[in-house]
């Protein structure tokens, strides 16, 4: 695979130069094709190279949304939804040119439901501001990627965070979504039941669809009740594996932890330096549970005897909430500590998940081949599904690091799906890991092209990504 | 919608001729076509008739499952998956004739992998089999829908039970699966990971399409650690409405409660002659807590003081084992208990799933209609997710009474779907509700429609079912 040399799809020249004109009619000066605009709208946080659409369409309403597909549908032209632009795979790339379609103008919480813990909301809420808006409500959205992502991208990438491992995804917190799909027509895939068995899961097939299936206008979300206690801590560990095994006997103890999070320990160096933690430089789990005040204290103790057991500890944990907002502030910031062991250098961050019992293998495999490679990359995990980034650090100049990085990547990659893991865990498929999708997944990579190519025949939403580019070339 | 009134597809007879032939050779004995096998195949735990197949192939591997598929996908012959034939809305029916591949000869449990808390299983192992099967390993499957289900049909209709509320159904609950397509070839649609962002959900749009996209052949599901203790009761509420309030509040309250089932006082008179329980005629709750031995005796205590605002109680919980026994298998035998108040009925049930804000207002209007109606209707509820059932008790020689049932059932569904909830939680559309997946889902029927045309262009798996029959006639 090589990352840098993405083959586009081919360009619409005279389709896209009439829907320039027809968005331009409809949407006025919300309609952008200025340089600046277009690149930052194709911007990613890798070194992907920028692919720029031709325009930018800052929609308002589902209407608008319809509109810009129905132009775009009736020419031929490529359609690319667009949040934050914090996604890691080129998601928002358009390699064949064409349009972004900015969601975040609507960004209006249209409804909290305290009684049945949901919400609907439009979406370019970010996952901050829902927090913000619930504040008093006693409730709050668990879902919390690193960047302060818009909810529609979240959920079009099925992202998850640190407290999935409690809480779930996107995938287990989107009750019911609204989508305009290919040839114009806006659907509600769901109800607000908490449960349906009625027809086929299109909230699921939209979720982690990638702007490929259909462009969400609307999400119901699921709500939790803001715990009435929480404590967590930091334990070292003596080894990755050790404190794998520690994740492993905690999970299977039923404690119901929130967050478990591994550090590695070059992460743990860049994070005492960069957050001012005062651990020791070896691997390190930062913990949280959520619950009564007895339920958290028991679940705190329950822990510290199982890290003792797997040599780990000693484990300081604390119930005052600003001792661990410093603690989830420093693992939040992982990726900034990250940047300042090679300043300058740009991150390449890996997303494997596997079983958990190939974990401590899976990263200690890893570690072993960043060493053999004379890589820098730190680790950090959500270790309580499996799920773990390096963030590999590069110079951007450099043609061989960069080979050498890309080869590190799928060595990474096919070791997971080796140990019947998957290569994204949470990141998606996007533009950078379309080459591992079959090694993965076979012929299921078949029906999602028959899926595809039966609800996108014209394929205009979000081309060239997610599927092997043989598909619908 | 008349129940009794199913439009059958057309018969293809010598497709059907052919593909006899075909299957007698291939599988010999372990293919049958007498009257009483195939009537057996056929057969609804609700009135709607029998619509048998023309033979039965009794399958003992995914190859063999190729086999039937590829067979029948040659002649454009239906193909029906049977499982324990337990399902409540004609779902093994075979309105065009042809094959029922009965999956029970596929039991095996493949792999338990403790340390991941999954296990990988063939379709016909029940899932009172697999606890069986798990009872050393201190790990449980928890879903329980009424039936001893084959877990194959379960992920099939998307079901659930009464610990859904606490663990979620078999959305959440299958990890990967492996199935058939209509075209013979044999995926797999995701790798074992707990989580992935890998491309399109296959696995959830297997689950719940009632075999009409796919057979199931293979099942990996989550476990979960037997609770180090349970405590249980059952509290007893002046009226539904009451009872409900103190299920949003528990809820709420993030109490993480295991089961809250609601029984009617109806239900309670049937219930107490049945199984010899001793209490009070009105609506009461049943419910269970998983934890630590401080942890449930801390929810129960909680609950208690909740249902006491609401004017329940007194609520009587226990640890014993033996006592939470009786009372749960009291619960899973409403079924035979609604039938003792009107010997002689069959039983006809109902499943709509509302938000819990408006559940109250949901069965205290369907209790009024059916006092209207002058019908006998009893009513139990997985209430902690807005999901209830009625049973409604008729002599099915009474047109009179079988039309007024199905006007009842009319009702009520289009009431949950006017509270924004759905026409059924967790036993699937079948032939049964076909009717009312319009009026819920408006145009993602269309794409549920392009998504079924597409991955079966000969509508061959399970023909007739969930999709409006305008749909692929």
């Amino acid at each position: 695979m090589a990352l840098s040399d993405l083959k586009p799809v081919e360009r619409n020249e005279s389709g896209i130069a009439t829907v320039l004109g027809v968005l331009k009619q409809q949407l006025g000066e919300r309609f952008q094709t200025g340089r600046a605009i277009r690149d930052q709208h194709a911007h990613t946080t890798t070194y992907i190279p920028t692919q720029a659409p031709d325009g930018v369409a800052f929609v308002q309403s589902s209407e608008e949304v319809q509109q810009v597909v129905r132009a775009c549908s009736a020419h031929q032209v490529p359609l690319v939804a667009f949040g934050t632009g914090t996604s890691l795979e080129g998601h928002v790339n358009a390699p064949a040119g064409g349009i972004s379609i900015d969601m975040m103008g609507m960004d209006k919480v249209l409804a909290v439901n305290p009684e049945d813990l949901d919400c609907t909301i439009e979406p370019g809420v970010t996952r901050e501001a829902l927090n913000t808006h619930l504040r008093d409500t006693g409730l709050f959205f668990p879902i919390d990627p690193g960047a302060n992502a818009s909810l529609g991208g979240m959920a079009a990438t099925r992202a998850s965070g640190t407290n999935a491992v409690r809480y779930g995804t996107m995938r287990e917190n989107v009750l019911s979504l609204s989508a305009v799909m290919a040839d114009g027509r806006l659907i509600r895939t769901a109800r607000r039941a908490k449960k349906t068995s009625a027809g086929y899961d299109l909230t699921r097939l939209l979720v982690g669809s990638e702007g490929t299936l259909g462009i969400i206008t609307g999400l119901t979300l699921k709500l939790y009740g803001i715990p009435q206690a929480i404590s967590g801590g930091v334990c070292p560990f003596p080894s990755v594996e050790a404190a794998c095994n520690a994740v492993i006997a905690t999970i299977q103890m039923g404690i119901p932890v929130a967050r478990i999070e591994l550090v590695n320990a070059l992460q743990m160096r860049a994070m005492k330096n960069y957050s001012k933690l005062d651990y020791p430089e070896t691997p390190c789990l930062f913990v949280e549970f959520h619950g009564t005040e007895a339920g958290v204290r028991e679940q705190a103790e329950s822990f510290g005897e199982i890290a003792a057991e797997f040599a780990g500890g000693p484990f300081q944990w604390t119930s005052v909430a600003e001792e661990r907002t410093k603690l989830w502030k420093a693992r939040h910031d992982a990726y900034w500590a990250s940047l300042t062991l090679r300043p300058g250098a740009k991150g390449l961050s890996t997303d494997v998940c596997v079983p958990i019992s190939r974990l401590a293998e899976c990263i200690a495999e890893t570690e072993a081949d960043i060493a053999d490679m004379g890589l820098i990359a730190p680790i950090v995990g959500h270790v309580g599904d499996g799920n773990f980034h390096t963030l590999v650090l590069i110079d951007t100049d450099s043609k061989d690091e960069i080979a050498r990085a890309e080869e590190f990547v799928a060595r990474l990659n096919l070791r997971a799906i080796g140990m019947d893991g998957t290569c994204t865990g949470e990141h998606g498929i996007g533009q950078g890991k379309i080459a591992f999708l079959d090694s993965e997944l076979g012929d299921s990579v078949d029906f999602m092209r028959t899926i595809k190519k039966a609800l996108d025949p014209l394929n205009i939403l979000n081309p060239g990504k997610i599927l092997p580019s043989r598909a619908l070339s």
